[in-house]
C-alpha cells in the first residue's frame, strides 16, 4: 500500500512543476451551514485539473525506471489527456494521446495545443485497444488515468499540499470517485497525516459503480456509459489497484444529478470559481455527511479541476437553483 | 480633479477592510494573441464586485465629515446595493437599499444578508425618489453609485494596487463602462502612476450612450433601459462628475452583445473565474485594441465582479463560442 512517505515522494517530484494552488473559503456558506469548509482549487492547477499532478509524477517514474523513454501514450476523453500531454512537453518526450470520438472539441484541442498528436476514434473499447498496441513499442510507455501507483500516489499530493495551507487538522476530507485515482492518493496522504482526520468520496448516483462495488465487496462494472452531469466521474468502473483504498474510506456518498448542478450553482456563485460538476459533486456529499453532524466540523474539500464544456455549462444552468439557498436543518 | 494623491488617500482607508484581489494571467491567451494580458480580479473583492472599494471609502469618508452619520441609504438594483450594506454593517451603520423590483432576488437577498433593509419599488425612478426621501432625515446620507468624488477615488484603488502587483508598467488599462465610476478613478490613479500608460473603456453597444456622450461633447441619457448581457452597464448615462474624466480617455470602445458572451465564455474557461459579462465585454475591447497594435503589449484588464444571476448564465452560454479559439489576425 502507498504510504505518506511515497506521497512526500511523488511531491518532492512535481512540486516544482505543478501550481500549489489556493485554499478558498466561502464566509456565506460557512455562515449558513454553521461550519468551516475549506475547498482546494485544483481548477487553478496547470491543465486546470488535479491530473497534472499524477502524470507529472508518473512521467517522471517512467524516466528514472526505463532508460529508454522517447514517447509516453494515454487513452482519455478529459483532463488526463491534457495533463499526459503537457508533462510530455515539460520532460521533451513526444506523446500522442487516444481519445473517443465523442469527447469535446474544446478539450482535443487543449491537448494538441500542449504539442500531442490526437487520435480520435469512435467508441472507448477501441480507444484502450489502440493505446495498448502504441504501448507495445520500443521507447513508447502508457501513463494510465487511475490505475497505477505512481498517478495515484501524485494525485496524493494535493491534499498533502492542503495539509501545509490549513491551520488546524480538519475533520474529513473529502474528494470525487471516478477510477479512484485521487481517492486512494488522498487517503494514502491523509492516513499518514492525521490519526483522525476521515477521508469520504462522492459519486453520481447515476454512476454508482463503486458505491456497488463497495457494498458487494467486489468491483463492479457499467454496462453502459452513465450519462451523467459529472464527466469526471463516468468511468465504467474502478481499478484493482484503487479498490483497497476505496474500502478503507469512512464512508461514501451518492449524489443524484440535481445536487450536482445545485451544488455547481451555488459553489460557481459564492467562491467566484469556474468549477466543474464532478468537483461540486463532492459539496453534496459533504451536505449530506454534515446534516447528520452534531458540532461544527471542519472539512477538506479537493476542488478537482474547472474544464467544463459548452453543452455541459448549458445543462448546468438550465434551471434555476440559486432560489434556494443551501440550509441544514437541525 | 482627482489626483493619484487622493486615490493612495483611500487606499489607506479601504485597505484594512476590502481584500487585495489577485492579478492572474492564462498563458494559453497570451500565447494565441501574442500580448501579455493581466486581470485584476475584482470578483475575489468582497460583496464580489469592486464596488465595495468605493463604498467603503465614502461611507469613511461621511463618518469623517459629519458627525451625525447614523445611516446610509443606496438605489442600485446591483453590486452596489451589497456594497453599501456591507459597509455599514463595517462601520456599525443602518442602511437601507432601494431596488427596483426586477433585481434579482439573489441580489436582495445577499443585500439583506449584509443586515441592510431593501425595499423594493416598481421603476428606477420610484427608486430614486425613495432614496432622495431617505436621504432628507437628519443623520441619514447617501451613498450615490458612481457619480461621487469618494466613490470614485476608491474604485481607482483597484488599478493602484495592482501597479504594486505587476513587475513592469502596462502598456495599457482597459476597464467597463457603466456611470462611469470604475473608469474615473483608474483614469487619475493611471495618469499619476505612469506618463505612458494610455486608459481605455468598453460600453455595450447596445447601451453606448457614453460612446455617444463622448462623440458629441455632451452627456447623452439613454430613454430606455437598454437590454444588455452586461447588466454592468445599463446605467442611462454617466454622471457630470465622471464625464469629464471619461473625456480625457485615450480611448473608447463598443462591443457587441455576441463579443460579450464570447469572452465571457472564453475568460470563464481560460480563468477558471465566475466572471460577469460586464468584465468579458472589457476585453473585447481588449481585443478591439490589439488588432491594431504592431509590438507585443502589457496590458491590465479590471475584471469589474462575479455576480451573474442564474438567468444570465442560461442566456452567456445559450451558444457555442468555445469551437471558434480567439486569434488576431496580423
Amino acid at each position: 500500500m502507498l504510504t505518506l512517505s511515497d506521497i512526500k515522494a511523488a511531491y518532492d517530484r512535481v512540486k516544482s512543476y505543478v501550481h500549489a494552488t489556493p485554499v478558498v473559503q466561502s464566509d456565506l456558506l460557512n455562515g449558513w451551514l454553521g461550519h468551516d469548509i475549506y475547498f482546494k482549487a485544483e481548477c487553478f492547477q496547470t491543465v486546470g485539473a488535479f491530473k497534472a499532478r499524477g502524470a507529472c509524477n508518473a512521467v517522471q517514474q517512467l524516466l528514472a525506471q526505463h532508460a529508454d523513454v522517447k514517447k509516453v501514450v494515454a487513452n482519455s476523453s478529459g483532463n488526463h489527456a491534457q495533463a499526459v500531454a503537457w508533462s510530455a512537453r515539460t520532460f521533451g518526450l513526444d506523446a500522442t494521446i487516444f481519445m473517443p470520438a465523442f469527447a469535446s472539441q474544446v478539450k482535443a484541442q487543449a491537448t494538441r495545443s500542449y504539442g500531442a498528436d490526437v487520435i480520435l476514434a469512435e467508441t472507448r473499447q477501441v480507444v484502450d485497444a489502440m493505446v495498448f498496441k502504441a504501448a507495445q513499442k520500443s521507447g513508447t510507455y502508457w501513463v494510465p488515468p487511475f490505475n497505477d501507483l505512481s498517478v495515484m500516489a501524485g494525485q496524493g499530493t494535493a491534499a498533502l499540499e492542503a495539509w501545509s495551507q490549513l491551520n488546524d487538522e480538519p475533520d474529513a476530507v473529502f474528494a470525487p470517485c471516478g477510477g479512484g485515482g485521487l481517492l486512494s492518493g488522498t487517503l494514502a496522504a491523509v492516513r499518514g497525516l492525521s490519526g483522525s482526520c476521515q477521508v469520504m468520496g462522492a459519486e453520481p448516483l447515476v454512476a454508482n459503480d463503486a458505491a456497488i462495488s463497495l457494498r458487494q465487496g467486489s468491483i463492479y462494472t457499467l454496462t453502459d456509459s452513465p450519462k451523467t452531469l459529472a464527466d469526471g466521474a463516468m468511468t465504467l468502473s474502478v481499478g484493482d489497484l484503487t479498490f483497497p483504498y476505496l474500502q478503507q474510506l469512512d464512508d461514501f456518498f451518492e449524489v443524484s444529478e440535481r445536487d450536482i448542478a445545485y451544488w455547481t450553482q451555488w459553489l460557481q456563485h459564492l467562491l467566484k470559481l469556474h468549477i466543474e460538476p464532478t468537483s461540486a459533486m463532492t459539496m453534496g456529499a459533504v451536505f449530506q455527511w454534515l446534516s447528520a453532524q452534531k458540532k461544527r466540523r471542519k472539512v477538506l474539500v479537493i476542488i478537482s479541476g474547472g474544464n467544463i464544456e459548452e453543452a455541459q455549462m448549458r445543462r448546468l444552468w438550465a434551471q434555476n437553483h440559486l432560489a434556494t439557498q443551501p440550509q441544514l436543518f437541525k
